[in-house]
């Protein structure tokens, strides 16, 4: 049996160089094709030299059908649009589909779901495995606890991030409420400043830490009288995200057709 | 029904008297008895005076087969001979019994367990609900990640501590090793002093702190490259240990005859 | 020459009690005498017993002069009102006076300056020795490097505490802040919540922990590219502020007439 | 006035390379030049290729002394033997010198400070300007507590560090020392396995931490009963180095002749 042949879409973008090079780097895979979407710079370009690899013979395309024809799996780092056209193609051709893409709707996460019923597709935002094995547990942990635990998130990201909590500390705090059997949007306690009273019981608490080059540090406490649970995650950079995303597409080649998550590939789904 | 009666095996000891405390704060439990052994001068000795409560017109007294029979749960932190006796008391009475006492040996838990047909029988080396979550996600978590992942276990503990790494700090090590099916007396790694080169792949590291008087802190770390899975474990002080057992006390009221651990009072045993 | 006698302002309440433990435990020190204000409940009690030590044969009073002609050092936790009398006092009998009210307005404050010019008093809002280090350390950072380096406040306390961030949060805001030249209300920034931008250069930043019964964490980070500089202080009870006063206090006694700080004590100061 | 005209001997080693980066990103500084030792594969190669930067038209040559006639700052992170050589060029050209070369014996030291009466030289074994201060701070901080306080150093570095520990935790345990007044050699207490009894007072601990890809973290801490105070580094690149060498060359470039230390960079000298 030879390599696990893996395409990427969107290959000449940040995340896509991320991922030629990641799948160069791990054995087992190897890359089989990119495309760029319509109008792209890029187009002809040869893989290996935008990821900085030098020169591997491959050059980006634009047909996306011909690229799910020769991989074992896609991989999906797009815009919502075309993650749904894509999934499309998953389903015709019956190629596993990994897709990264955010910002997902319902509808549009509905749509690539029903893909599912042809082909193997896994959709997460965060393709870190640990983040994702931290999701897991944080809810596992909210469930076993009772309210006598306060539970805050604390992350800390570098200086140009936007937008606050982080994506990242949002999910873990939604993981600690689904654990808990409560709506975080009714817990959720982000500002604190001035006398604002004794804490809320039962309420999850946000603080966010901005500065200097960090990749992004993300902690859920359990606090109660005596002692804390503190679970943690910190990235040292960002290739663990596409480190995390071939490990997914390994595990989704050659699985039947079906929606995976994160959970399934670490292992964790019940 | 009524308050869940909380015997106590030893009540003039340090976790004696902390028990009283515990339970006497606890909503739904009531102190019924406490026996200290044969020539104790803490013989008639009020409970609440014990554990600094003022008096609560209940005193130490000696029968332990009578407290047995008064009580719904008798909790014993005492020394491991006592604990097979009382375990046949339990036997007899059929009363649940809370087992704190460490330092038993293979002979002595068999005999304890085999009491467990009879009564419902709990033992657990400690009783704080965080450190006993703790061990069940580092277990589960050492076996979601495979080998990329280093697994190191840091402790820190007050000046006094005699022990290095901490009993905590071994069984979080253990929990580790059994969740990635590995011996942990194979692969511990508790010296590194001078040119000692590169880790070893597998290994699991154990680091040391020692100063003031830190209650207690242990943290397990994931460390792959680009990211670190770390979950910790800080005890404010040791009354965490006595509310824990009083949780684990109110847990076994009324379950049938059987053996049972921490992990059936989280609701984590599968 | 015999040990530093001490009088304690304000005896019976919370700090009083834990003042008398600090100087009984404390080699070189002897309680010499408590006041209570008119109309106290607890005139006429042993100051040992309440401080849970046993009786010490010295009962509490109201005479505040007394105290000072009998005392090397007085201790004052009392209100802003009272300790401006009490600095009175100071200057008439010269004896030294050691001053940890919070509150006082910046006219109490030069009132009770004036009163260093005939006795040696020390005022200082938190007499926890960590914590003094730590403001100084932090300006003296803050002081070394730029703006390339962010600067994040970060503390966690108990899930009673009222305000945030904590008045020892904005103290070691106001430090960093004094160290770089800015005003800290210039640069503050208290709240983050929703597509904020990205981090303004300069900006000191503050994030609130509330949760279990921390007493009390604090720490600032410096984070630039490449590296982040992290000074903390953790208390693990409440009895280090009463040792700090009396380390203080035995600083003070002998001292010429004078304003100190607890940057004297702790040799700081340039 | 002209940018700070900077010439990087070694220029085609890993930190040459990260140096002519870091130089380039700098305002206010300007590669001027760069030299190989003879035989170096790298002669005539571009400086800017060899970093990543694209062709900046200057090629690494073998002429030193040319350098040092070209430069303002030359820096040096060679081997002993050349900087020693280095040292009297500076001497003879009354250039700056920036030496970041590890492993020099007292008797090399000796010899490039006799330089320094003719030229500004700076020798450092960690050009990061965050370690450094943390050195000086930890100087402080010991000289300022007692033993009461006890003192520890935890650092964790990446799996294939093979020194334990760390050249820096070893530098920051003399940094302690030397604020107490006492040889770290005595202290010092780098293993604990086993019933190793209880700490000892005035000891320094050490402990490691291995795994991943950690770039360097380290803290030291002062213990005492009721409070802790942490001093910590955080490295999240090695570009910290090359960046905190720039900063260093700055610094020195126009002083008087003279032997500098990261201390007078840092503004932290007495």
């Amino acid at each position: 049996m030879g390599d696990c042949k893996i395409g990427i879409l969107g290959c000449a973008g940040r995340m896509g160089r991320m991922l030629i090079a990641a799948t160069h780097d791990r054995a087992g895979c190897a890359v089989v094709g990119g495309t760029e979407p319509a109008g792209s710079p890029s187009f002809g370009k040869d893989l290996g030299e935008l990821a900085g690899l030098g020169p591997i013979g491959i050059l980006a395309a634009e047909d996306a059908s011909a690229l799910f024809t020769a991989s074992d799996v896609v991989i999906d780092f797009t815009v919502p649009a075309a993650s749904v056209a894509h999934a499309d193609m998953a389903a015709e051709s019956g190629t596993a589909l990994l897709i990264g893409t955010t910002g997902l709707t319902g509808d549009q996460i509905a749509m690539i779901e029903a893909a599912g019923n042809k082909a193997p597709i896994l959709i997460a935002a965060n393709m870190s495995l640990g983040v994702n094995l931290l999701l897991e547990v944080v809810e596992q942990v909210a469930a076993a606890l009772d309210e006598d635990y306060d539970i805050e998130v604390l992350e800390m990201h570098h200086r140009h991030k936007v937008d606050s909590p982080s994506g990242t500390a949002l999910a873990l705090g939604k993981a600690a409420a689904a654990g808990r059997g409560v709506d975080l949007e009714a817990v959720a306690d982000k500002v604190r400043d001035g006398i604002v009273g004794a804490r809320k019981r039962g309420d999850i608490g946000f603080a966010t830490l901005r500065g200097g080059d960090v990749s992004g540090e993300h902690s859920v406490i359990f606090a109660a009288d005596g002692e804390r649970v503190i679970l943690s995650h910190k990235a040292s950079n960002r290739e663990v995200f596409s480190r995390g995303a071939i490990t997914a597409a390994q595990w989704l080649n050659g699985r039947p057709a079906g929606v995976y998550s994160m959970k399934d590939v670490l292992g964790l789904s019940k």
